[in-house]
């Protein structure tokens, strides 16, 4: 079947993609409802729409009185690929034009190994979405990585956890062998579009989404936008200080956040916590594997563990005061708290707000919900559905 | 003269009114250049323009070949209030339509005397500048007051050094004293919309702006509008804290921001030096007056004072502590700094320098210039007649 060749040829036929990406089919009486034009000219857009072949009239809508009309829905054969490289693993998913996930893979990978290798075992992962007859091309990709982005160009810039990424022309290389357009941007605005197409911040205009792996990054939407600052390093809270004197930390600082929590300084302490034989369940957990991830110290905390609750109270405390001072700062009416560490589920949720509401201003936190992600690892890739679906249903 | 009664029609017409505010006179064939409209298209909205009065022609454009053209402008009898009310004082002005301010009068006040007492004080200072013969009477006005705003309704929110304003319906209150319409912003958003119009941020898109006086805030401005947050306290980062356990604060909280520098904490802080010997010159300035302000201070480092010195030097180290962090969440293009406390001058500064480049990620400060305001109260007064002009020159 052939893909997506056409663009929408003005900011009407845009806003009607869109409509029909996020309200799934409309009866022209709605669409005209939602627009502001004119009957008349409504028809001529939609027309042309049909005409390009990116939507399709599709069964008769309900009777409002009068004739029947048919509606108008995107086409049913559309599919966007959704990519989330994340430190340690890479999530890839195929969804259709409302952006609804119809197949998701997950593997373990190593970001470190550079993205020649990455990029080959996520095509490879994009070949067998194909195989399993979920879709037979891509119209287009939306690729996350864990690190800053330089946006329009979809180039990795000087990413910290991704040795071999700065300035790989990720966007271009990826559009050749996929044959498709692609965008390119941090995982953690990924992550903040997809809990706004389908998550917990559908109703949110201006909202933070903290993801809290491997390291932290917080996403920034601004009236229903990603902001993603100057450089397109915006969010990039992991190196705030919260101990003057605190640890050291891989950036050459002393006390960041991400040196005192996220994936990896909590698998770190927990370690320690093990060895110190201050927790049987943890030095259990060592000695059978080895090693320790943030998945240990929430099994262990759900068992009642008091160090590994303590580890995940301290965290939290820590990650919480980062958040009250983002309140203060930007007063956003959600905060979502996602990534791999939200197994560690409601304890570190209840530190967080504990921290947030302690030192925040009232007027800042009245109505403020401080609330998990709704759609765990599929944020990501439903994320990445949105981001090359708001470029494609842009005109051209 | 009759006042402006008119507003522009719809979105071509807002355009204009604000590219001659923004760029003064224009020919006809420059604004074309400048809008996007088709050249009968426009002459017709201009010819519309000129009969609300809103517009005038004046004066033959420069030849650009063929029949000179009047040049265009803003009306010239057209008058706007600016008013920036401090913790301890009030600045007013008159602009024209260009935003120009025409007279500026700055007096002594105390908001804590309360809204009534102070929009006397503001109306008599009004009237002064219109019996001055700047003004036969305002076509609108700007308000900023030192504390968060609900902006739709123009009145302030459980602003902390307010007592008595919370709640006052500031802006129907003025615009009926007045005549005019009326705008209500927190002080700061109206220092950052000043510098944008005539000062250092000209041609900045995303930046900040810290005002430091007797409390402490931000303006944050994204894609050249202001952000406000959901409740209008965006920005509001006196209450950040600095040091965990730091002094404690008025908001109940410890180790905030302005517990530990601001005009009141550097006054506070300087008064101790002089009681304890340690600057000869703090301890003359005490006796003299019987109190210290942030201006001693200021006058005694620049007479090489070392304790003077040194406590500047601290506020800069806690100020560029929160401004790092902000930094590497917003990754602004510009940071501005302003406020009474700009006396301390570039002391100041190259501590605040010295901490956020030395805290933040070299990606968000690679290109991040960090200066001084360059129009003093000015920025307020300006702020003010910008606010309300963005205002009027919106469609109605």
């Amino acid at each position: 079947m052939r893909r997506m060749t056409a663009r929408p040829a003005n900011a009407h036929q845009a806003r009607l993609l869109r409509l029909l990406r996020d309200g799934g089919a409309h009866s022209r009486a709605q669409l005209g409802e939602e627009v502001d034009l004119s009957r008349s000219k409504l028809a001529v857009e939609v027309d042309r729409l049909l005409e390009t072949g990116l939507v399709v009239a599709d069964g008769l809508a309900a009777s409002r009185g009068g004739r029947r009309s048919h509606n108008i829905r995107l086409a049913p054969h559309l599919r966007f690929l959704g990519v989330d490289i994340g430190a340690t693993s890479v999530d890839v998913a195929v969804t259709n034009a409302e952006l609804e996930v119809l197949g998701h893979i997950t593997q373990p990978m190593d970001v470190r190994e550079g993205p020649v290798a990455v990029f080959e075992q996520v095509l490879d992962m994009a070949e067998k979405l194909k195989a399993s007859g979920l879709a037979e091309g891509f119209d287009g990709a939306g690729i996350g990585v864990p690190g800053p982005v330089r946006f329009p160009e979809g180039v990795p810039v000087a990413p910290p956890i991704m040795p071999g990424w700065d300035g790989f022309p990720v966007r271009e290389a990826l559009s050749q062998e996929l044959g498709c357009p692609v965008m390119v941007d941090n995982d953690v605005n990924l992550m903040a579009m997809g809990e706004q197409h389908a998550g917990v911040a559908r109703t949110a205009r201006d909202f933070l989404c903290v993801k809290i792996g491997t390291g932290i990054g917080c996403g920034i939407v601004v009236g229903s936008t990603v902001y993603r600052g100057t450089t397109g390093s915006a969010g990039d809270i992991g190196h705030i200080q919260v101990e003057p004197d605190g640890l050291p930390c891989a950036c050459g600082n002393q006390g960041c956040l991400e040196a005192h929590f996220s994936g990896s300084a909590l698998a770190r302490d927990a370690e320690q916590v093990a060895r110190e034989g201050r927790s049987a369940e943890l030095a259990a957990r060592l000695a059978a594997a080895g090693r320790l991830s943030a998945a240990d110290v929430a099994a262990a905390a759900s068992g009642g563990d008091t160090a590994a609750l303590e580890l995940i109270r301290r965290g939290g405390r820590h990650t919480g005061q980062v958040i009250a001072g983002l309140v203060s700062f930007f007063n956003p009416g959600l905060v979502v708290i996602g990534g791999g560490v939200t197994g560690l589920g409601h304890n570190l949720l209840a530190a967080i707000r504990t921290q947030v509401y302690r030192q925040s201003l009232p007027l800042a936190t009245g109505n403020l919900p401080i609330v998990l992600g709704e759609l765990g690892p599929a944020a990501g890739v439903i994320g990445g559905a949105r981001l090359i679906s708001d470029h494609l249903f842009s005109p051209a």
